[in-house]
């Protein structure tokens, strides 16, 4: 089972870069910020599938042909770390991937987007949220981010868990 | 009356282009996908006038001179397209354009505003809801997309029709 | 005290500079539309430390540098009237910068952000909102526009002032 | 009836930005200098419709929305200037603008040239003459102007006026 | 004899894409506005060989080389299709090729120069008129146009045909 | 006085570069093709102070200083060679430059202009010619060359010379 | 097995494009043309899924995700046209994929070198032969064409088929 | 005697605009700093003829022809202002035009060198001083900026004045 | 004949620009360097037809019209070179051009292709051998260099000449 | 008091990356060598905060907030480096910072200029020496490098310590 | 004798970076895959002086002045790894450098050819194979590779070593 | 010895291009125009290694290979120039290249530094003044300089030569 394997990697919820916060409740929604590949805690960011553990590697589709991988390992490790991050916060608040109703998906080059829509996939097997997909010239903090992620979660208050 | 001419087209609602849903109603309020002009049943981009009928297209400004049309025809007919399916959309769900709250519009080239304006006004006789404004480097599908409108529309369940 | 000091300057709440709504309230929700550093009555962009009276230029930063204020001066000054007209409007409504939930920050230059994030602090001095920032090419009205920020506000109805 | 709207404004022919002549009659023929839109006393250079006077701005499509007409006033209002000071010359020399027998227009954007097409049309209400149109890179004398339009007429020596 | 095969091709005349005149008469001569390679009629632009009928792809060079003849299809057929209206033009006002005075030559890309010369020589087996020839950044309609020529006629009244 | 001086130089009149007329005749008028600044018989390019003459070099602006001759030698020598051979033309004609009715000039870099237009004094002491000055992006046969001008002349056949 | 679907499609060995040989045989050695996914008798560049058949498109990785069939089809399905050209080539020859022994690939973009690997593994399903990759700015015949392949083979003259 | 003239104008010795020292006596030398065209008291850049005074602007080469003066107004006029600064601060310690030994002179375009020279000449009517001339991307505050001037001035103290 | 005419020329065979073989044999193959127009005595690149003879410029397109000629010179002569030089070699060793196996041919701009296509059909009246077309950003040893040919020949030993 | 913080850190003087001399002394004057940002024995280039110590990131304007340090860290962090190197040199020599009279300072981006500023008055509290400011394309070692300053002391021999 | 030194260093032959061969024997001939400087086992890409070991270094021309190695490391040391994986191919395979009969050289910078050159000259101390030298614009894995070797080798089977 | 061959070649000091000072004695300094490799005499531009002597090219580094030397050439040649320059001038008034303190160097591109250094070495065999590396856009006087330096020099009065 997917979700399983998926639990595994680094522990924290959404933390933010910045002076704000990584989440708000507002009545029964939950507005995230936008979400990029980079550890609060120590400040790396996932530039590729060995910042992510080979498990997960493995499972987002790590080749292990030298040149394929290094194309298409920023774009999938960042899928991953960031959906994966979603994902963490939002069962921190008691929810699931299936409670987040929209996406706003920020691309530094929509030539990504396959990459990233077969990461997507596996965090939503069913169908994915309502989705905006744009691509911008680009994020915070540095050129390595291809990806940033902002949802929209709801989850009444009073929900049982 | 504008209406009415505008419920010619296409009879199809939002349908999104990959694996996401159209849209997510999350209590009272239902947020819509970025919608852009691509037909999902075909695939086919509107590129200009002729991709929409001869109806709508001297509705929101056809000339009749072909090197005036050839330039503004994409924007426009663009502009009518998304801003139909969202139409579409809410009228689908028991509402109508006067419950779309927000609307975030993302152009490839600003200078097209103007008559994304003028389009807006035939769908929005009264003031257009709350709305941003900003120029992005690339849509999906292809460099032929112009504008993306992505739509949030508050409809309380339970609203009689 | 901060807030006191940041109540003088344009009387006006955030007026859009097209036919659209400042803002729209949907159930306990209020969206504001994407606010730029123009003031609506006179059409004037905000460009500088000039533009928003000496008290709070002294407040944002101007250093009395003539070179340093000259390339500071467009966005903290912009920053100050984003975040300013943002208050301005929700307190209308009678709510509060904390009632803010939600900010979407579109950036024309991301090696802005340090100087934006000073002003936002003025504004946020606990944690800011849930945050999402991009770099997009362009905005409206003209390139002088640098900054462009679209607030999501919750303030229950019957919410006692 | 628009040429009596369009007799007001500034009251001087084409006059030249240099030492050359705004005009030239060889036998039955006039060669008209290109023209800008630059006040020739003034130095002033047409940027939007506040330069044209109220009336005018409103006849070639000023719309009161502030990012509509910030867009759209450069090239509304340089064409009618330059359009208008072709018939003020052609008119002090005796002759009417149906007179005008060929144009040759550049412009620095072809996306301007619906906007110019439409003010055109107030000065040539039939056909307009014999026309030629390019983009080029630049004209004087500052990248302000964005268009120029060189016209030949044809006014027979002895035409009665 | 080459001017019996240049016949053949499409009958109609120049005609303008935009609401002016396609040529007008002044005295003893004839202005043509610029010729850019579109059908009028149905606003298909000749991109190569295929939109101006095998006898004349053989006349003006077409190799039968797949990779040739992409190459300089698009400036081979758009100039032998130009100069043919122009001929049409002139014909129809009794004139012929040997009374155009005068050509402007407009060109996207000035290494397509040897391609033109080549297709002008048979419309002029003799001297071409006086001419200047110019590299432009774009023309009307689209990018696909990559030449325009602007002719002046001297067809005095009263010439017997 | 400056006609004698400028009369030294090389004798030939505008010989055009390719099968094409130097000028022609019509009726009263004489239509020259746009000149660029090279020798039609040697092929050679005018490139800078040292293709015309140290009479002419410092009648045009030469100043013995190495840097300033190197920057400004290629437009000013272009220039008087360029207007020159239009003297030439229109004197074997049996004209004067005063018979020059119009002109159109297109430059590679407008910053160019103060030059050429100090030139152009020389050949024009009083008023010049009705002129259009736009720049473009390249001229035949390659990129040294900075400036076309393309004359119009108006000499009445029977005229006395 | 993948050998036998792969033999469905267009019939053709590689032709090339223009007048030289698709192949050369030299000794023991073939030398094959670069090859790029056009059709030799028709002329038309395969530019997606749709030009290959649905089972070679299904075969391939087309996955009925609109916005990520149009990004990946061109590379994938020139990858495929490509390599089942060389086949064909080389069995028509009585030699299989194996006799392959060096293949040059040049892209036109090295992000598409996934996407290319992914399908050259169904053709070699072993290794693939000794590979040289490299990016090039341009192929013929137009900017369609994203890969081109040129391989030598070793097929001893004698081999029994 | 230009020196004369020159003494007119703003009376402010070199002031710089920021924290720094406009110059350095270190034993008999003076080191100031590069000095750009911008009024310390007002921070207004000088950006044409009409910001130095009509006698000024006379003297180093104002033509009246409108074109001409609006490409050659900045340079010229940096050009003075920036040498005239120094030569006020050189007087202002008690020394002459003479007594600089040295410039490093920075350029935004170097095509600007002859109208630059021709303005140092006015200041230096012998020989200048040993000079370095660069061109670099870009000087404070803003573009508007086209020089900057460094100098080096020897003045022994103890000189009589 | 063709061939007669092409042997005159400059009599070397093709010998490297720096220091490695012109050619190799390997068994019953030559490995021939990749070829480029510069003579490797003098070290003078063949920029046009003057450097060729006016014979042989004949022969490939040499049309007399300064402005074609200076357009099509570079890579008609450079072809002719290469291929010239390719044929010494081949002939200096017992063989002919038909024994040319595959050909390497690099452009630096692939709207060359017709005219070098033109020359490669004197070399090789019938078919050309196995050949793969690129478009590459440089070559040596300077950008005058337009097209590079990298031979392959199979001649096995013992052939009778 | 700030010096003494600013003692800590790296104990080396300003040793040069090449074989030149850090700094000459000629006279009563010490030329340093331009400054910049590496390690002259690591050759370690200090690239943000994490390169020079927590005490001194702090002082020069390290705010904890991710985005904001890795936007503003190295041109601070370099800023200081180099400031620091200068002071480490003077004092070596028996001065002080008040000794230095001139600076050049080179920037690769002059929106940096305030960063700088603010670390410049913590080594020059009173007012900096003679500066001269300019933006280059690049400096060495390699494009990590974001500013480089050039150093003239003053401190007459015999001056005691 | 270098070819002793050379020999240190690390001891696999060339290993691809994908699913391709390294090489392949045909007949006589040895095909070896295009090589770049990148480690198979690490997937460490040589990126200068340090990655090669200090006698290598010195080898190829290590000069110990910062500047001038961190210019020239990646060239010098990537050609010396590229071409001591290919002698450690060969040789493994019973051959010798002088064995190798033709390599085509890829770079992403000529101006990287003379550090080339000179790193060749160790391999091949008599003259170099057949080359061929062109600049392309990308290869594979990533911007840090500068150079491709791709090498044929003539090795006949039955040799004696 | 070095010394001596150098001392072959032109025989002039450093002449300035322009009006002003080759150098300037202040005080025991002397300050040096930054110097260019242009022949002042001739005005012609040292391009490469045929322009100063084979001798002098032999010294500083002329490989005999065509490749390596057209792309060092330039900067090698020019690199000797201007130090021989500064040589002759320090040693005309009564100096060494010991007695410069400081150089500034710019270049067009710092990949050049290491064959600039090369050539430096040879003229300061010991340890290089203080020095200052910049990369410029342009010097004067054309796109040919690639390299411009300026000397300061110490030279106290009454040394004895």
């Amino acid at each position: 089972m997917v979700t399983a394997d998926l639990k595994t990697g680094t522990p924290n919820i959404a933390e933010p870069l910045a002076r704000y916060a990584p989440y708000r409740r507002a009545g029964d929604f939950i507005f995230l910020s936008g979400i990029i590949a980079v550890d609060p805690a120590s400040g790396l960011i996932v530039k590729g599938f060995d910042d992510i553990g080979p498990d997960t590697a493995a499972l987002i589709g790590r080749t292990g042909e030298f040149s394929v991988d290094i194309k298409q390992g920023p774009i999938l490790a960042q899928s991953w770390y960031v959906l994966d991050r979603i994902r963490r916060t939002v069962e921190s608040l008691g929810g699931r991937m299936s409670d987040v109703q929209r996406l706003v998906q920020y691309f530094r080059n929509l030539d990504h987007f396959p990459c990233y829509s077969s990461v997507r996939r596996l965090f939503f097997p069913d169908l994915a949220p309502a989705s905006t997909v744009v691509q911008v010239s680009a994020m915070l903090p540095t050129d390595d981010i291809v990806i940033e992620v902002e949802a929209t979660v709801y989850l009444p208050l009073g929900t049982p868990v």
